[in-house]
């Protein structure tokens, strides 16, 4: 230890893992402090870090363990300090779930649950993935790699984002602008909201976007924020929607007392479609921490007024 | 109709669908007949015309509708005539049931549907199927197929096949030969039959090879004949076995007192990880009518000796 020590302090729920796996590491001039008064660096989860801003007298750069960091984007918020967070590892996490729920559903595995108790043997007739529309609202690292996973059930994707123009690695069938969304949601079997939370996609999923689709499957996997839940309801009524699985709300847990939790075709998980993983967190920050100490620019960086 | 007209007799669960779709066909010269001693052709399911067999006098062709064609191959039956079954076009199903189950048994599904009808919010920890090692025994049409479809997900796949030659279109990243199965299956996190009944399948998976195994998801998408159940039944309680996921049965459907329906490590399903889809057998049906009027070779002729 010396007069150059840069010094962390790690706020999470998995303190303990996160600490060894930084130990691990070896990092250069970097020592793990219990003071948060002298850390210039902070490890953290967004909903941690929000309320304890203050305590950061030296901060200059906080590196999230979660991609969504809403929380930190808020206008009330300090913002001078460097923020960045974790990308291009939740693409496998959410591909899978995505997936997942949707073979389960077309292929009616809740009903052969239920018969198997009941020892019945009743088959019944399905449609397979091949040449249902996926419309993906999002192009960026997650909506790609879901993109590039369903093509291999022979599943079309449309990717929609702010530029109408196809992301570098072509994974998308084809690639509309936001304006277009109303054609984009028109030919869909399958929705999935991958969108950050910002001004621009707050509510983009209301009545009147739901109102172009018929009898789709709804995923949000983005942000809670993105979706009007009284639209849904009505979506679900109108059979606009035919099942929803949320992941994501805009207060989590979601209540107890919310009508999604009992409704047949809402399927509630709790914001694990893709969870970070400690040891992929590490490598990113790893990477990171080498560029500041180095006075590089860091990557992932966010951009407090884009809000991503 | 005039003395050239070759007679077509339909034998299936289905007969209505595929009557129309036949004559939506219009194919040349062809009649369907209600009289079984007056046809040449029958497109049957094979549990259903193994019966009957003795009824068709003028028998010169009987088009499958299954895949499975075990019922018509048995050496008590006659075998005068050419058999042809229906060939790649269960691949993309096989690979939905097998991926979707896979990805709801490690994405926990079954916990969280439990969890929203008690409104608990309850996350649990996964792996991602990301560099699990996936073993297909059989390196046909169906396990390509699915070797593709899983190597999507970053799975690693191994085909197990009776000569250890890679298929021609190189979708396994390895091929071993069926005498190294012990090898295959000591790396297997996931293991699927997807093996034809035959002499050489028989039992295959027994109380020796799946002792090889260690905590493997098990798929039989092939034939019931080739698993053991006493040996599987062993395996579960042993862990060499995590979970059975089992779609055919040695005698269908499954009896009811069978000890495999209240296992909570045995998902049972009644035959539907690949239905025959009417519009595909009938486009089979069709080509080979073609070839079958101009006196060419049938595709998909079984070998009566073979037994595929």
């Amino acid at each position: 230890m010396n007069n150059f020590t840069n010094k962390l302090y790690i706020l999470t729920e998995h303190d303990d893992t996160y600490t060894q796996l930084i130990l691990n590491q070896d990092l250069p001039d970097l020592e793990i402090t219990q003071n948060p008064e002298s850390a210039q660096i902070v490890l953290a989860s967004p909903p941690l870090i929000a309320e304890r801003l203050g305590e950061f007298k030296e901060l200059d750069w906080v590196q999230s363990t979660y991609a969504g960091i809403n929380k930190l984007t808020q206008p009330d918020l300090r913002q001078d300090y460097t923020l960045t967070n974790v990308k291009g590892i939740f693409g496998p996490a959410i591909a899978e779930y995505v997936l997942g729920y949707t073979i389960s559903h077309c292929r009616h595995f809740s009903h052969y649950y239920q018969h198997q108790q009941q020892r019945n043997w009743q088959p019944q007739l399905y449609t397979s993935l091949t040449d249902k529309t996926m419309v993906i609202l999002g192009t960026g690292s997650i909506g790609s790699h879901l993109a590039k996973t369903a093509a291999a059930f022979g599943i079309h994707t449309i990717g929609v984002n702010r530029t109408g123009i196809p992301s570098k690695q072509e994974t998308f069938k084809e690639t509309f602008h936001i304006n277009e969304i109303e054609a984009a949601l028109k030919q869909a079997d399958i929705v999935v909201n991958t969108l950050p939370s910002t001004a621009e996609t707050y509510q983009l999923l209301n009545q009147t976007t739901l109102g172009y689709c018929s009898n789709v499957l709804l995923f949000n996997v983005g942000r809670g924020e993105s979706i009007d839940n009284k639209a849904l309801l009505l979506a679900i009524k109108n059979r606009w929607v035919e099942h929803a699985f949320l992941d994501v709300f805009e207060s989590e847990p979601l209540s107890r007392e919310h009508p999604f939790w009992t409704l047949p075709q809402v399927t509630i998980t709790p914001h694990i479609a893709a969870l970070s993983e400690p040891r992929q967190v590490v490598e990113i920050f790893a990477e990171n921490y080498k560029q500041w100490r180095d006075g590089f620019t860091l990557n992932h960086v966010i951009d407090f007024d884009k809000g991503y």
